[in-house]
């Protein structure tokens, strides 16, 4: 492209702009707005376009008496020449893609040029203003942020100053999406001329998103000046893309492929209306989202007690264990010194969709006093707080808190999206309530059902720990038979509720202890209860504490040493199939996953057993159950050892959590103290627990994928850890080819608007 | 080979046998010793020998009316007729492979058959004793042991029948291991003739281990019966081996082969002498060799009471910590109810060299009351325990004991073992006495120095302390400076203790909660040294607790969190080898080693801050010192992304007790609630901690190799976990191109040898 094509109109005062491929390829910023408008044929402020290196060449001519160029930019100055023939005052503005500070303001009310040698000379006002506006785009972050682009091509407009009066409104509505003109800012919308309903439809049909006009107003026409984005809010975005739709500006398709889907995860929860001017008093790590707000409690009954009254608060705990679950379903957020992202309390929160602030290290917590520290400030029961689970912010008092907006135009997306989607989208769920709230989102099954959440009640509580606790086998026998009717009872619900979607049942896969008394009190209940000496009891709890127990006896572990929680599980499950199957037609379709193994001898051994019961059970000559069976993979050996372990059963479920923590040797719940100076310090770019480490963590999938599908063609893949229900994440998984995802219920549409996108 | 040829003379009366190869590949069990005694020419037992194959084709032959086998079978018997022409009485035994109890006795005095009919007649006397030896074979373990060996190639000895006194004796002593004749059993020795000195020279010589000879004694003549292994001592083993090298017998590097590295460890620390009669009142694990008797203690100052009166003492606790060092140096051994192999425990025993058992899970100790149950049997201080570190066996009592003992055969046999060894042996160690007996043991250098093993005392406790519970990083530093002379003095004197040889030194990595006061008494004593309320302290702590320690902020992590600590041991290092270096002529070899790395990134930010310290020091200009930098690989996501770490380090080094932990995940403290069941339910075939798991964390080290030498062809690579001490593990990565290995002092003479054994 010679230099003279560098400076052309792209909204001449009379006729078409006609650019070249290259010309268009130079159009940044308002520029392109500005061509775009125009080209549509409403009326539109006369514009041209100047590259830097076009300019230069224009200053290099001068000290040569050539005059080529110089003849073809004053060509160029008559196209803002309008009907009358009277040159207009100029404006010389920046045409930067990004915003930046230091760019310089537009220059309005230069003189035209009376002659040809003006328009050039830095020493008059138009070229004056011309260098300025090149200076000020210097080296600033804006340009550097595009280093691909030369810093030849910035370009600078000059443009016919426009007489009227200048408003700006929005294309939509910022908060509902409706197609505008719409305020800006809450301040109240002028009156605008008719054309201003085509101007904004015209502007959001080619941006595909909010925008905001800046037009002049004069004698009631309208003349279009620019146009830059607008954030609008995640619910406003996605009311524009359904009604872009519903007006023939997009397909489906388009809706579905433009909506960021980290945007809609932050429409299920209720968050903070605005943090301006608020500042936090405290960060931990935010393990479930929205936001809450209410008087600080330290116990279960303070928590219940407020909440029978109608009164929010938020539970403050240096730790959750079972016994505070109550306290969290009656809190409206929970807020703890210690843990991270899969920290009983992260679990518990997420399940029940409370908000939740974990790993806070500056509090500190005496229960027993009813005060903590959060730094060297104090706080008192019934104290404010206001905590956001999404960003792990603290802050004292009650801030404004916006409920979900879940509309209409939500379901409308998701129904759209799941025309293109070849993944299924399953959720992790086990009680009738989380199961039921999954599936209002669309859900099509449960991808992981913890068996031993069901026990997180007090009296099957009392029931486990004797379990536990036993001694001997025929003390565990007994104990254990006492479960099977709990179980029973909770299969054959969640199987009614999923009405033959598959359900997939984890296998017990506590660390033990967590289920065991903590303080004096539970101690001296439990004993009794147990018909035990409390120091008899102390002395089992102490042989049954573990050093790091996330490495500990757990998963398959306790189903090779504890046989009979392997069975009495497996009855519990046949009896919940067998129940479930009187009062519905579709089989029920339950998948049996054994956690934590690391060999196939693992497999084999409980695959016999399960079997056999399975067997004896006499469903399987029925057409009343599917069942099938397989494992979690969430161990680095069992990655590396998925040929083996693919032989013996129907599906591979990666269990990301655990696999991330053992492939880092991080625990989850401690990482807080450290990850914080990783991701400072820039060792991390991203927390590995929150999105999947696809060179460390993805290669150990995909040999497992690769390793068990060459084994055992039919296998099914799916994914169960925390990361199913990250955009990121998933669009890894979607390229490595698994069969589903399942995710916590608030996640199932961020889950299945992604695989859509993915799969697209 | 035709069945005629199944029956043959081994020793006939006269002449020699002349076998051909495949009537050699016949011979087992004892007919292999009389073949091999008799063709050497010495006087033996006239012997044939019929295989099952013959022998029912002898019987075949009678219904068929043929004679043509039995014509032959008779002109072999007539092979046991001596010179004087008289058959001689027979005897009928079997000759298995291995020893089986359900096996004939041998018949004695059967007198000749009169016809050839009456030779293979079931019904007379030979012939019904060879059908009664072949049916005792039966199909019990003897022969299925060997599944390959056809059954029709077992074979029956036909004898004549030997006059005179019959005798046994051994080769050699076992237990000295001296050339015999030897009795057998403690028996006194009979008057044996002369020739049974020869006799015993050409079987030890042919058998190359210790045997039991059967002679018969008539006349003063000698005649050799049989001779079968004889399991002797690891000593008289090692000390037979070398004695045949001196009898040129052997070449050195037959005895380097032929001495088993596993019987080798057992010399090197005190045993028990024998368990017979004795029942273990509990079973543990064995986590530092060796057995110890003496008085039960349950604090280290009874401890240190004891060994000043010079008793022998055990010190039983739950488990240990840093503040029991005293006790456990002080104490005979050691015995735990929670803890395994990397149990603090174990690590400081196998340090000190104290035998000790550890996770005994029927052991509760109330330290307070000073008594301890074990099951239900109750113990007091000053009662007396075996324990044997080897097997984890508990006794009630004192069982005598063997020192240990290391005469020159040890020496000369892994002098002659480095000759061809092309793998260097290195230990773990960071005392001066540890360094010193590792010399002692061959050691060419310090593969693994722990320096936070050097704070391992009260003073240093304090120190260190001090630095951890600092909350602000100028209370930090300067309590880090504090530490910059204990480590100085430390490195001098271990570089200067290793003269030259290279000497590893791992960065800080402990769990940091493993080095704080947990006693009330301790922690009111740490409160008050650093001038902190007690009520303070207990908040910092409950803030430094930890889930899982074993995957917390340690390693590299604190490098990151706390340069401060980098930069103190990093210039203590330097410091040392400045004073080390000024006593001696050869150059300090120091590797500096930053462990539990998960990220190049990691590695990077380390080497930065290290490379300017060396720099500073002024050190690297001379020749005074030979610096290098290297990582722990010992977490998959490392060996994953081998590649990237490899190109900004000079060594590997594998830590492989980590790296089973995260590949099988599988925390070693809390594994033998679950490791038991699991060998015995045959699920491991063996204990992934003692023998490294090939076909897992195995494939991770074999990926990690290729991945890092591809990218570093100059790549050094050692190992430096448990199993660098295992013969089984040891040719593993002999066969996966290691350049060194590093075990604990003790480990290091069966290293070399199952090194040489391996490179042969």
């Amino acid at each position: 492209m010679s230099l003279a094509q560098e400076m052309f109109a792209i909204a001449p005062a009379m006729g078409k702009a006609n650019l070249s491929a290259s010309q268009l390829k130079l159009l940044s910023g308002k520029a392109r707005w500005i061509y775009r408008v125009g080209e549509a044929g409403f009326p539109t402020v006369p514009t041209i376009v100047l590259t830097r290196a076009a300019w230069e060449a224009l200053q290099n001519e001068r000290t040569r008496k050539d005059i080529r160029l110089r003849t073809h930019w004053v060509a160029c100055l008559f196209k803002l020449v309008g009907k009358d023939g009277t040159p207009p005052p100029l404006v010389v503005r920046t045409s930067a893609a990004t915003h930046n500070g230091g760019l310089m303001p537009a220059k309005l009310g230069i003189g035209a040029p009376a002659h040809a040698e003006d328009s050039v000379d830095p020493n008059r006002p138009l070229a004056k203003s011309i260098k300025q506006a090149f200076d000020s785009y210097g080296f600033g972050q804006g340009w550097t942020a595009r280093p691909h682009e030369d810093r030849g091509k910035q370009i600078v407009l000059i443009q016919a100053q426009v007489e009227g009066k200048i408003e700006q409104f929005l294309t939509r509505n910022g908060t509902t999406g409706a197609l505008g003109p719409a305020p800006l800012d809450g301040a109240p919308l002028p009156k605008l001329p008719e054309s201003a309903v085509a101007l904004v439809a015209l502007v959001d049909a080619k941006a595909g998103r909010h925008m905001c006009c800046a037009v002049a107003i004069r004698h009631g026409e309208l003349q279009f000046l620019s146009a830059r984005p607008f954030q609008a809010s995640p619910a406003a975005d996605l009311e524009a893309a359904v009604d872009r739709v519903n007006r023939k500006v997009w397909s489906p398709q388009n809706a579905v492929s433009r909506v960021d889907p980290t945007r809609l995860a932050q429409l299920l929860h209720p968050r903070l209306k605005s943090t301006q001017g608020a500042i936090p008093i405290a960060k931990g790590l935010g393990v479930s989202p929205g936001a809450a707000s209410g008087m600080i409690v330290f116990n279960p009954e303070d928590a219940a007690r407020l909440r029978a009254r109608g009164k929010h608060c938020i539970l403050v705990v240096n730790e959750t264990g079972p016994s505070d679950i109550d306290g969290m379903k009656a809190a409206t957020g929970i807020l703890t010194a210690r843990g991270g992202m899969s920290s009983h309390a992260g679990v518990v929160a997420r399940i029940t969709g409370k908000p939740c602030v974990a790993g806070v290290r500056t509090l500190s917590v005496d229960a027993s006093e009813m005060v903590c520290w959060i730094g060297e400030r104090e706080f008192r029961s019934g104290d404010l707080l206001t905590i956001d689970g999404s960003d792990g912010a603290v802050y004292v008092g009650t801030l404004p808190l916006a409920q979900p907006h879940i509309g209409g135009a939500i379901r409308t997306l998701l129904d759209w999206s799941d025309a293109s989607r070849t993944i299924a989208v399953r959720t992790n769920a086990e009680s009738i309530e989380s199961a039921t709230t999954a599936l209002s989102f669309g859900a099509e099954g449960i991808g992981l059902a913890r068996s031993e959440h069901m026990f997180f009640s007090p009296e099957r509580m009392v029931a486990l720990r004797r379990m536990i606790l036993s001694e001997n086998e025929d003390d565990r026998s007994q104990a254990v038979n006492g479960l099977v009717d709990y179980q029973t009872g909770d299969y054959s619900a969640l199987f009614s509720t999923m009405q033959g979607r598959p359900v997939t049942v984890r296998l017990f896969d506590p660390p033990l202890h967590e289920f065991l008394p903590r303080t004096d009190d539970d101690i001296e209940e439990t004993a009794a209860s147990l018909g035990l000496a409390v120091r008899a009891l102390r002395l089992r709890l102490d042989r049954i504490a573990e050093v790091n127990p996330m490495l500990g006896h757990r998963g398959v572990r306790l189903a090779i040493t504890y046989p009979e929680i392997l069975s009495m599980q497996m009855q519990a499950i046949m009896a919940g199939v067998r129940a479930a199957s009187e009062t519905q037609d579709e089989p029920v379709a339950v998948e049996v996953m054994v956690p934590f193994v690391s060999t196939a001898s693992e497999v084999a051994f409980v695959r016999e057993r399960l079997n056999t019961i399975a067997a004896n059970s006499g469903l399987l000559r029925t057409e009343r159950v599917k069942l099938s069976f397989g494992t979690m993979i969430e161990l680095p050996r069992a990655c590396l050892r998925a040929g083996d372990i693919a032989q013996m059963v129907d599906f591979f479920s990666f269990g990301t959590n655990d696999l991330t923590q053992t492939t880092f040797g991080i625990s989850r719940d401690d990482a807080p103290t450290f990850l914080a100076a990783y991701q400072r310090k820039g060792i991390y770019e991203r927390d590995p627990f929150v999105t999947i480490d696809e060179k460390g963590v993805g290669e150990l999938i995909a040999i497992a994928i690769a390793r068990g599908r060459a084994a055992n063609p039919r296998l099914k893949i799916g994914i169960c850890g925390e990361h199913a229900g990250d955009p990121a994440s998933l669009q890894f998984f979607s390229g490595l080819g698994v069969d589903y995802v399942s995710c916590s219920p608030y996640r199932v549409p961020v889950a299945r608007l992604t695989l859509a996108q993915t799969s697209a």
